[in-house]
């Protein structure tokens, strides 16, 4: 079976209730949890126990889920070092990495209109 | 008891997670529909049966549950008509308005990676 493209993982994981792309999106990456794990990936963060760790106490079986789906969009690539013990690392793709406009809108929104909270000091 | 500002209301919707404005952010509008609602207020929807005709078939019960916590929020605000009979709308505060910038840029990102997707003809 010939491999997919990014473009192609990420039509199959959209469409699920129109054809508008803020829907299509946000059939991708609409949930509280998934653009938190992108946010992780941008600063720098590779393995799932740093996921774990990012602070707002993500329950592990959702990130197992979430960062399946990710995979499977073709918004993150999964690898295994070559170091012994060898283990798992994540990162984004050129795909995964577009996402970073709409981080920006989000977080820059959050900063001026909820009162109290915290930009943080590494910037996309 | 004094009337909170839409601030107020916004902070008492977020902060559930962390102080992350991205995390506090998507607290209050990171699921699939609420700004797919947001959506449909900007484009001059109104009343709840609009939102139901919408085309990507939101249940009536996410609806209503999305609507009340949109108001809750301060990001919408709730109305009676003086018509008879009276009907209930519903429009997008001066707050509401401000997320604007965020359904640009996922639309944006739709638009440019997902294959397929269609743009609107009326924009923001």
């Amino acid at each position: 079976m010939p491999k997919r493209t990014e473009r192609q993982r990420l039509r199959a994981c959209s469409f699920l209730r129109s054809d508008c792309p803020l829907a299509c999106s946000l059939d991708v990456v609409g949930d509280k949890w998934t653009l938190l794990i992108v946010r992780d990936l941008f600063f720098g963060r590779a393995r799932y126990g740093q996921f774990l760790e990012a602070g707002e106490g993500i329950p592990t079986n959702v990130l197992a889920q979430r960062l399946r789906r990710l995979v499977e969009a073709g918004l993150v690539e999964k690898a295994r070092t070559r170091s012994f013990p060898p283990f798992t690392t994540y990162k984004l793709t050129r795909t995964g990495r577009t996402l970073g406009p709409i981080l920006r809108a989000i977080e820059a929104w959050g900063s001026a209109q909820i009162p109290g909270t915290r930009g943080r000091k590494k910037r996309r």
